[in-house]
């Protein structure tokens, strides 16, 4: 039951994720350049696509590695072929942290951790190895999720430093907005003072990127939804709706009421995500209101309308959060204007641990 | 890096999703002794699984086939050995409708429509390929999603019974809580009085099931969350904890202060979805209150907990919507007790159309 692998965006089936491939690479230029200007590390978070191809674009652009969210995600960049892999997070359990080490015995890999027991963790499966993991101490910041105190900073730094096979990589802040950066001067201060020297600092976040150039402190960037933007980042003003590199392609399946319009395009295709005005924005329907979804349903509002799509018609959505989106399909469509250049599996979705 | 096999769940990493066999099973049975006793053919809706393997165990039971939401997905079913598929959407679209006529040659497909269009697309499909395709009609509810107002359902029974390549295959109604008879009623009185005859009468919604026996004009009935149940059927009161089968298994990896963990299941795990106390229920610890996920992270309130977890813990979550769940992990575990039974690749996920 196989179809030919189609060439243009005509010959594709609803519900599809589409990629402007010229909108995407601008997005790419845009922010390295932001980077290289302000000399910050530029490290794009790969959970945004979840494909190993659009990652070698971003290190051609001038990144100088990957973030990435889980181990097993590590495990499928680092088999294509990329080497330097920071994973921002706190690996906790006997298997998570063997592979890790794994991994890092022929890779640059960095992990994070914000407390005495994550460090423990690390240092046995080091250990077992008979190498050196990098660990950074994660700051906990106002968004008040993972994240030590910055009275607990030096600690884990010492902790990290004294075990014989962690190297201690530096300080890594989420997000790294302007706000944060008392708290960041504060715990640099006191690594200082404690003599412990610091590495890098590793902010991130697609909302800090404009507050990167106020932190002066920060020596590497790490963003992901940048590559493709989303109707979340426009609404947030962080992007032009033309800087919006990714669309899902749906039909227009019924239309009960002069006012409703319902898509082929649910929470299983956009995602359940919503701000605002909705679940996402109509191209060609401005005044269109996304304002419900099923799984396989979109509920459109149509009222502000004057002209209203037919049954059949093909619209085009801007989705509100894009990394999620990318994670509910097995592959996506880069375009050249109307033409398909690349089908691209994504690669490291779905995956458990 | 491919690992051996998990035998029980103490060799699983997290985030897993689980499924308590002793509980689908019973819920199996439950679900279909209820129609059974009320005489009405079941149907379960396969959206909630995706899975083969666990359909054939509904039809085991005494389902007299399944629904599914997708051509792609009942492409999958099909080739799987299953023959009696409904699909309850507007199929819309040449290529899509070219799959179904494709599939419906040599299975017992039957879809529905609530628009002359859709019926002219089916019509057209069914004629290139000679043979005849079996339509519902949708009839619009209090929903207000898809579906046809009450009047215009003879008119658009009689174009399918015109139709030479068109069967028409009765009345469908999403959901048939017991506030839709009248319009059911009604509906069966216009075509009666227009001659037309109706093969079934398809109902359908998790929280429709008890309402089904003050519909006596119901001949079928489609029901997909039954089979595992999650939070948000709890919370509805349609079914008890101990009748949820899938638990997510989780780790604390990050305890930053007293009264918060994190675990390692955020939105790309649990979904987005949320009832009034959360994005699920953790249960080893019931008074902890899962009150925001980000993709990876999900924040736990633990303040009204006696007991607390460390670092390293693994939880047990269920999730609020259990469809969505399935449709975010390449494989799901069948447990018997803590032994791994089965372990089941979602088949039926991630598919463009």
């Amino acid at each position: 039951m196989q179809d030919e692998q189609p060439q243009n965006i005509y010959e594709l089936e609803t519900p599809s994720v589409l990629i402007d491939l010229d909108r995407m690479e601008a997005n790419i230029e845009r922010l390295q350049a932001h980077c290289d200007a302000l000399g910050l590390a530029f490290r794009p978070h790969v959970k945004t696509h979840k494909i190993p191809a659009i990652a070698h674009m971003q290190l051609a652009a001038g990144a100088v590695g990957i973030a990435c969210q889980k181990v097993s995600e590590a495990e499928v960049f680092a088999a294509a072929g990329i080497s330097d892999i920071q994973i921002p997070y706190n690996i906790v359990g006997e298997k998570k942290t063997e592979r890790l080490a794994q991994l890092a015995m022929y890779n640059r890999v960095t992990v994070s951790a914000d407390h005495p027991r994550v460090i423990a963790g690390l240092e046995e499966a080091a250990a077992r190895y008979d190498m050196t993991l990098r660990v950074m101490v994660e700051l906990g910041t106002a968004l008040q999720r993972t994240g030590a105190a910055t009275g607990e900073v030096v600690a884990l730094a010492e902790r990290i430093e004294k075990a014989e096979h962690l190297h201690f990589a530096g300080l890594l802040v989420y997000p790294s907005t302007e706000q944060e950066r008392p708290r960041i001067q504060a715990a640099l201060k006191a690594l200082h003072e404690a003599g412990i020297g610091v590495d890098s600092v590793s902010g991130g976040g697609t909302g800090a990127v404009q507050d990167a150039a106020k932190i002066p402190e920060l020596t590497e960037l790490r963003v992901g939804t940048y590559v493709f933007n989303d109707w979340n980042t426009v609404t947030q003003g962080w992007c032009e709706i033309d800087d919006c590199a990714m669309t899902v392609l749906a039909t227009v399946i019924s239309r009960p009421t002069p006012d409703r319009a319902i898509l082929d395009s649910g929470s299983k295709t956009l995602a359940a995500d919503r701000v605002a005005d909705g679940h996402g924005h109509i191209v060609a329907y401005p005044q269109a209101r996304i304002y419900q979804l099923n799984e396989e349903h979109a509920y459109v509002d149509l009222r502000d309308c004057e002209r209203r799509p037919e049954i059949g018609e093909q619209v085009r959505v801007i989705p509100v959060h894009t990394c999620v989106v990318t994670n509910l399909h097995n592959q996506i469509y880069g375009l050249r204007g109307d033409a398909i250049e690349a089908i691209w599996l994504v690669a490291a979705r779905g995956l458990v641990w």
